[in-house]
């Protein structure tokens, strides 16, 4: 076959580069496990009447059939991939409630698919990694305030741009337009929340033709989106507005107490920005989005919030809050533009040369001998002069190279960057800890 | 809706199960790594034709389409879900042929789906955990020797019963056929490779029918395919039989290599099987097939096979070897008989006691002291009574439970499976090395 082209859409990395995913991954991983969330991974398949169950992403779904499927067999037809981890975690959770502790903290790591064109920061193909708690019945109100750290502690651990996390609560949003009078407070959050795409004076518009909203309530409005503050001093400001409901009541409360923990634990991290609503429906509590410093084009990398209906099979209703993590949205650009890469393009740290074709097993054994003790180490291809076998560690990036010693003498290693060669013992040399694995950054 | 229905073919596992998964797939990556092999991750699709060239699986691959695609609008059409990761890799080499180091060393552990009727260890979404080595133009018989011997250390790092690996080689099979005199060497070892499923008549009646052999052919076929043996003695029991083909010779020699190194690197693993024949048309060198002791039932759990004609562009072409481990096939089975199992369905090691509701933010700095010295730990979810507290780590698994000290006075820590509770400092605290992860066996 001729070569092919790659797919829009559907990004793939060079093994340099998939060396910083994998940290990327693993470095996320391990921040959710010390948080005490347990790990799942689902099918990458729903019932395509669950995906189509919120209306607005059906025209994304991608949906399988079996190419040489039977006419009449419908053994696994209405199936599609899932288009976020979420979806997932409902149907999951209904399914096994039986055998789930709740308040259930899991964390999911997996690809996702929307048939979307394809733009900056947007995939058919990409990566997200979610925390949710989700309870029975009830979920308590500190783990809105608990999740956002953990996306925090998460972020940071990586080396990547600064993160900024808005955040808002629904009751705050939903309490304050019916205080100002609104007939539909749920669909004056739609509005408000196309402000960044549509301005205020768009928005205005929108609430007078769909809400009938006088002067005096679009100027209540906008003031209250034109509110973002790095402290809880936002509290005054909405009173200030002079609005009463007790939702409102609630969720300044609520939002009080996220921004408020969030000033201590991680200072810089969150603000306090109520024209943030997200679109969707289903949230009922606190609202998270998070822009990337200097990529705010590429739109929130992290999203999320409390939904108290996540799911429902009747008699138990499932309570939760989640975020999610835009993987390949803060991944692919960074790495398309080498502002993130990998010290080296392989694992190995030391490269075995090879003498001569009949050296290959006593090589094999040097090399066993190394990896013993955790030192990734792979033997020359072939018994090339030693300048020839060097360069194959240089183009790759490895740091050391052995040359073994000649009959029961010992071998000799070299520094390949430095160009430093010493006697060494197979046994016990060690190269230091910072080379054991490609570093990223 | 109501409580959903678990897929058939689409194994999903509980937290517990996943932890398993998860260190299964975590050490074969790093066993992996330590012998130089780079990771890659391709994405889910891959055009139709290219998952169509190899015939025989057409009828297995799940094709997508877009729900709301329009009428002409062909831009992802022609798309299926990748069987395997030896297209998706064939498909990767050629694509980035000028940006890859050969030879490629690269591992590769990611879900595959077909649409086959799901069975005992066949699934319809399965994960498998591949190695090749691909080179340009040529590549040395001694990566056939090195593969087996990868995956043996990858296999005796597992928690699982012992395996062991059937070895044959495609030229010794091709050239004893020819030596014998039959007229379509290929088409015997497609006959051989059944003798498994319809035994020694039932393959002797193929070859009668179908390439007309004569009964002294039918005799010396059979004797070969008999042959097995644990070291190299499989050269001397071949030549006995007294045919003569200078291909045949390649190939002796080449699994004399194969067996020999195994013998003395992993003894025990290999053994050498002529009768193994593997159907697919591609494989020009060493065969593998892995058993599981005690679970034959399953099949082969890690093939694979030397293909000289893995991908070409026309002016390159791009040898290999490669074994493809069947994670799925393997776990799910243990998983589900309860052979294999973890310590732990989370992976907190100290559940921090809440006294009152006030001590939250008291006792989330606890955790944050624990965790920041790699301790995974989370904080009681309401103030209950504490043995309601103690009995939440205990359903889960926790092995610690702390209970913070009133006003500035230190703590207390107990592990809850001895009920041992001592004063603790919480910057100092750290728990034996074998508590801080779900242990896994």
């Amino acid at each position: 076959m001729s070569r092919p082209a790659p797919l829009s859409g559907f990004p793939e990395l060079l093994p340099r580069q998939r060396i910083v995913e994998q940290r990327v991954i693993e470095q996320l991983s391990r921040t959710f496990e010390l948080h005490g969330f347990a790990s799942i991974s689902t099918r990458a398949v729903e019932p395509l009447d669950q995906l189509l169950r919120k209306g607005e992403t059906s025209k994304e779904v991608y949906v399988l059939r079996r190419l040489q499927a039977e006419e009449g067999d419908s053994s696994d037809s209405g199936l599609g991939l899932h288009f976020d981890l979420t979806v997932p975690l409902a149907r999951y959770v209904l399914e096994n409630a039986g055998k789930l502790q709740f308040p259930f903290r899991r964390y999911q790591i997996q690809p996702c698919w929307r048939g979307e064109r394809p733009q900056d920061g947007r995939f058919r193909e990409f990566w997200q990694a979610d925390i949710d708690v989700v309870n029975r019945d009830d979920l308590p109100g500190h783990y809105e305030v608990e999740l956002p750290l953990v996306i925090g502690d998460a972020l940071r651990s990586l080396p990547i741009p600064a993160m900024r996390m808005h955040v808002n609560n629904r009751k705050l949003s939903q309490g304050f337009f019916r205080g100002v009078g609104l007939s539909d407070p749920m669909a004056a959050v739609r509005i408000i929340d196309k402000i960044g795409k549509i301005g205020p004076n768009g928005v205005s518009k929108l609430l007078t033709e769909t809400l009938s909203a006088t002067d005096a309530q679009i100027k209540l409005c906008l003031e209250l989106a034109a509110i973002t503050t790095e402290d809880q001093s936002f509290v005054d400001r909405v009173q200030a507005l002079g609005v009463v409901d007790p939702m409102l009541d609630e969720g300044l409360a609520e939002l009080s107490a996220v921004v408020g923990a969030a000033a201590v634990d991680a200072p810089g991290l969150v603000v306090a920005d109520l024209s943030i609503a997200r679109g969707l429906d289903y949230y009922t509590g606190t609202v998270y989005e998070t822009f990337m410093t200097g990529y705010e084009r590429l739109g929130s990398v992290c999203s999320g919030g409390r939904y108290d209906n996540l799911a429902s099979d009747g008699k138990n209703r499932f309570p939760g809050v989640g975020l999610s993590i835009g993987v390949s949205r803060i991944l692919v650009p960074l790495l398309n533009q080498n502002v993130l890469s990998a010290s080296r393009e392989v694992p190995t740290c030391v490269l075995v040369a090879l003498p001569d074709t009949e050296s290959r097993r006593d090589c094999d054994r040097i090399a066993r001998s190394l990896r013993s003790r955790g030192i990734a180490a792979e033997v020359a291809p072939a018994a090339q002069k030693y300048g020839k076998q060097i360069r194959f560690a240089e183009r790759r990036g490895i740091p050391y190279v052995w040359f073994p010693g000649e009959a029961d003498q010992p071998g000799e290693v070299r520094d390949i960057r430095s160009g430093d060669q010493v006697g060494a013992d197979v046994d016990t040399w060690t190269p230091p800890e910072s080379d054991l694995r490609p570093t990223v950054g």
